[in-house]
């Protein structure tokens, strides 16, 4: 039975890749072509300029995808089968990662409107929300494979905490300044350091090594 | 062979992963972005309101091939290898599960009318029953895994009825009340554990248990 | 060195599901919701008997994906490693497979005219072709799995000629009868089973059976 | 944990595959379905003789995707285990890859125009550049399958200074003569070869063939 358990795991993983692997991808379908005034470079420039907002909601969600994905790869590595209640906190993240396309969308479309940021920054603080409420859940001991260590579980649950944080900063700075209210969003691979560095310097039990 | 054969398995659990997962991702292609008169908040909280109808129908429908999915996922973690003769039915289910994406937006566009209602609960109905005969016609016996215990297969098909049940009553509420007519289906995971329910409660023939 | 030829084919297999996947499913983002003039029931009636021909081109296209997939899934089947040149004509048959969202809407939304009905029974002739010369080159000696049996080749490659000859049929009909010239490709499964049969009925000298 | 470590591999490929198929499905999608004056085979001639530019550029971006496709496949097919450094690298190359609907359906909606055709060349050369970049830092020592020799690594290396060159050449062309300054890409499977045999005819120091 353990064989197909790992099987289950895997489907499981396969599907929240296959979301995660499209949602990413449709980012791009919101943007759409201009159609400037004539050919000249000019004009061409102008409408460039213009869709810079798409450009780097498009780069900033891929990001922030990105990295949800990779750390639920890293997680899910962590694992040798699953607990049966994560497949719905599971599609719970996933769909707030589906969602990421149009909120990313209204957001680039209105670069600098205060409401639409807020949007974004919403649906970033529930998935961020979600992350770790996952991996809480699926970060358990008979879940486990045998050779992770305890600190690494508590590393990686600190790590989600930065989008979160970051999230609600940019929600707070979109009261004043929508728009570079995102820059925070950007200082993310520098926050999930940060968390995880203070996981690392909290004074850990000894856990004997079980994988010796 | 055997180990062909499971690939094949394994072959067709993912490209039917593949199809929820598309199909769910897709669900949210249809909310377009708005464009309110000005940048108040005023004018955005008209505009976020009026896209409600939208943001509940992609959290419904994603709920519904979620828990399709969810079901699927199930079911082929019962087996060991396929009836090829489920190649078609499987297709068939997943079409209606690609139709979900046309039918749910019909629904979230006309939110208070009758013929979108009884359009989108159809769907789910034909879903439903296409999952029902799936089901039936995969959980036989030299497909099976050994340690399926023949309760299990019995309460899995019973939980399949909860979909079609929702939907007819959803259809008929929506004859009068278009809108809150879908309010059943949210009591959806209610129904199924009741179903569940009423077949474990029915007297089983005692099985010699194959796993020893 | 095997295993990674094995995985090898499974990523090609896994990458094509993938693309017959998506093919399969973007073909309902072509169907857009209707406005009709009011939401009496008889309005509705008219709006969505006007998109009956997406409805069935719809179906229509998914079948004739379905079928390339279920093929593709039992020809991969039989084999145990891959042709590197193989590579080639895959990504070409994907490639009009992929095709078919944009033929498919092309003739959906002019269900009457000659031209989209050539254009779309041209797109079917060229994935029909396409798969031919695929299987045609996959199904060679050193690549198939030992216990395959030289008529099932035979049997496989003869079931391709189906889809070419219906879309010929299909395109020669609308010369005159656009619209209903696609009703022989609705009767594929039948052509695909009775080419099946004829190679069946042709003398096939006695080949050792090798599985022993 | 060489298990686990291999099925990091596998969902880092598998992940990479649904972004590339995701996107070479996506192309197809900024194909406009044409509504000509009338139902004419002149009138419809005509309308297809317009998106002879957006069918060129399907196929350009569907060749171009493909082979990085095909490259991803033959490289990560390499490996045994991967550098955990390799996964922002990749993601990096699939927002590239992921971008293409968009720059492929600039291009082709102007097709004669100068800034469109460097904008997709400038795609071209930034996915072409990463994806060096990802196979540079891949194919290293611990991580490589034992028995790949190192002039497959500098052959595959080589390989992929062609996209980057072509796509330099197209965007120096597009100056004068935008629209044909794409030819060069279509001569690029030559250019790859080219680049290979380069790499085979260097005076190679004999590697004692660690396969035996």
């Amino acid at each position: 039975m353990s064989h197909a358990q790992e099987q289950q795991l895997e489907r499981l993983t396969f599907f929240s890749d296959a979301v995660f692997a499209i949602a990413i991808t449709l980012l791009v379908i919101e943007i759409h072509v201009p159609h400037p005034v004539d050919a000249s470079d000019g004009a061409w420039a102008h409408a460039l300029l213009e869709l810079v907002p798409h450009f780097i909601g498009f780069v900033l969600s891929f990001f922030v995808v990105g990295a949800l994905w990779v750390a639920h790869h890293r997680v899910f590595g962590l694992l040798r089968r699953y607990d049966p209640g994560i497949v719905w906190p599971n599609l719970l993240l996933l769909m707030a990662v589906a969602f990421m396309p149009f909120s990313s969308s209204l957001m680039s479309t209105h670069p600098t409107e205060r409401v639409p940021e807020w949007f974004y920054a919403g649906n970033l603080l529930v998935a961020g929300l979600l992350q770790h409420w996952l991996f809480r859940r699926a970060l358990k001991a008979p879940f486990l494979r045998e050779d992770v260590e305890e600190e690494t579980v508590a590393t990686t649950l600190r790590r989600t905490l930065a989008l979160p944080l970051m999230a609600t900063i940019a929600a707070l700075l979109a009261i004043r300044w929508p728009g570079p209210s995102n820059l925070p969003l950007m200082l993310m691979p520098l926050a999930v350091r940060w968390f995880a560095r203070t996981a690392r310097r909290r004074p850990v039990k000894p856990v004997p090594d079980q994988a010796t």
